[in-house]
């Protein structure tokens, strides 16, 4: 590892920037980051952090600053890239994709692709567009806020788990490697807990049990875990808890044992249930984005592991339900945002109904 | 019918304001109406009323305005009432209930009830309460909405349907007779559709059928009856409309069926799905409520459908949840209103669970 190796980091929010850190602080990677929102005053100033695990850093500043993926195919001033890291929200219901904003940046065969981000068949496009990639799976516990641009605030200590998105057609002790070689870079600084997993789907179910429940009810009703634990009499049959979370839990459970055979202890449940200490009126990341009136990732938390546990064979009527409240208050957000017109989508329904 | 019978008024809003106008000007009633927001209004310049029946009317009085339900019992000077009609909303999750409000006009033996609003066993706590006065059922399909204070407008024409909620203490000709003979003051103008309904069952179910799915779930997302159905995409098996609206709909069918032996075809569903004119944008009552932050009548509308339908063994997997989301929205209002404290209660259930 004498040579650093070149990371793109697309998508440098709180976790984004966080995971950008840790990466050049272990000394074994020169990080290029992409930048949106937050590129002007990134670019003037550098982040300000106040980190858990690394401590303040004021004006710290990645490798590279970018405010688009870099074009590797046509811009021979640009050297291929290692590793893409991706932490922005995984939307394919609006576009643009996933796999259209990296593909710039992608070199075939070498690129490997490490997604940190949460849900369900995640890597199916990227197995598809970028078949010679290996694809990496990332899980991250790590608590981090972006609060002001370029303001990061991490509060809960990184722990990634790190694994192979297995791909068939691909050599697999080459992809384990890749995997096992981020975690020890990732690793370097001693600062963090990163692991490597090779059986990424149990991780991923898990955390599924929290986040296609809590993450959909708190968006929808716009009330955050406490308040909707409050509004639950511990005594009623039919408050939310028992009526849309432990049955949604439950879902997913018995769908993380028909699809990917993955055991998840029905005494779990309480555990998700409960997660969230009561005092920090937790508000789950979709409820967040819907709050901003930004779009959710519905598709990914709630659609794909729906869609896998009904193909299965499994009853999920809960989270049916609350993916068809997704879908709407997702159509809500695009109108809000201009990408679908009412007036004339109900002109043309009127026509067809004529 | 010599002698005006007399009648109080609970809840003047639109439709009760146009109630106590269509019996004053049939001649046979004089009407006693409770005003609570739009008392110093009405009080002082009486109602301006924009009527589809009745034609334009400025400065309209009941026989007699009241800022507080009347206490017959205890006030001599009160005569008691032949009818008291409640079109309040009926929520009976938060005090004062419907049969607190109303107590202190009612003759025993004497005072018959009528309760035009919608929802399934809304008669049960009158019959417990009034158990020697006759309660009779009003289903409504008139169209009026107060706009301001004291100014109501009446786009849709008045049709009535009137029977009674038979209580097997009583005598049963008292209690259609009752019905009938207010069919008959009510049709007096001439101008609106008041029929006599023996079984109420049938109509009430009915209505339910929109009003237990198109209610809560127009209140739940924050959005129309005509946006629900353009934000599903015809061909789409896991749209809302194939997702929540229809399904409640067939559930709330099945209810009826197994609950009152009422047989509501299955070719309703979509006359029901596409009620509201698509131009039309239309609100329903429930969602007109949370907007301002007021409470809704989900008990009636789909707790009491939900409890019936499995209580006959009906499963109804997309209502129960529908109504854990409305839980949850009553709350947040329970909130909004400072009804619950949640720092308060937050503190004791971490005692609780400590």
């Amino acid at each position: 590892m004498a040579e650093k190796v070149r990371v793109l980091l697309v998508g440098s929010g709180g976790i984004g920037t966080m995971t950008a850190l840790n990466l050049e602080q272990g000394g074994h990677a020169a990080v290029s980051a992409v930048l949106r929102s937050n590129y002007a005053a990134v670019k003037e100033k550098g982040f300000t952090i106040d980190s858990c695990d690394h401590g303040k850093l004021d004006g710290w500043r990645p490798a590279e600053i970018l405010n688009k993926v870099p074009d590797v195919a046509s811009d021979p001033s640009v050297m291929p890239f290692d590793y893409i890291i991706c932490t922005t929200k995984n939307i394919p219901d609006v576009p643009p994709v996933l796999v259209d904003i990296i593909r710039p940046a992608v070199t075939p065969g070498k690129s490997v692709i490490l997604l940190i981000q949460n849900g369900l068949n995640i890597e199916k496009p990227l197995h598809k567009e970028f078949p010679t990639n290996i694809v990496l799976s990332g899980v991250s516990f790590m608590g981090a806020d972006e609060l002001s641009p370029g303001h990061v605030l991490e509060n809960d200590t990184d722990r990634l788990s790190v694994g192979p998105f297995f791909n068939p057609a691909l050599d697999i002790e080459a992809q384990i490697a890749a995997a096992e070689h981020f975690v020890k870079i990732y690793s370097a600084t001693g600062k963090v807990q990163c692991s490597y997993d090779r059986d990424v789907q149990f991780i991923r179910w898990r955390k599924l049990l929290y986040n296609a429940v809590w993450n959909p009810i708190c968006a929808i009703t716009g009330m955050d875990t406490t308040r909707l634990r409050l509004a639950s009499e511990v005594d009623d049959p039919a408050s939310p808890l028992n009526v849309l979370v432990r049955p949604a839990m439950n879902e997913v459970r018995a769908a993380a044992k028909a699809v990917a055979d993955v055991e998840l202890p029905e005494s779990l449940v309480e555990v998700m249930v409960d997660a969230d200490p009561l005092e920090i009126w937790c508000a789950p990341s979709m409820m967040q984005d819907t709050r901003k009136k930004r779009f959710i990732e519905y598709e990914y938390l709630v659609g794909e592991a729906l869609r896998a546990g009904e193909g299965a064979g499994v009853a999920m009527p809960t989270l049916r339900c609350i993916y068809g409240f997704c879908k709407a208050v997702q159509w809500r957000t695009k109108e809000y945002n201009g990408l679908v017109d009412p007036q004339k989508l109900m002109e043309e329904r009127k026509k067809t109904q004529g």
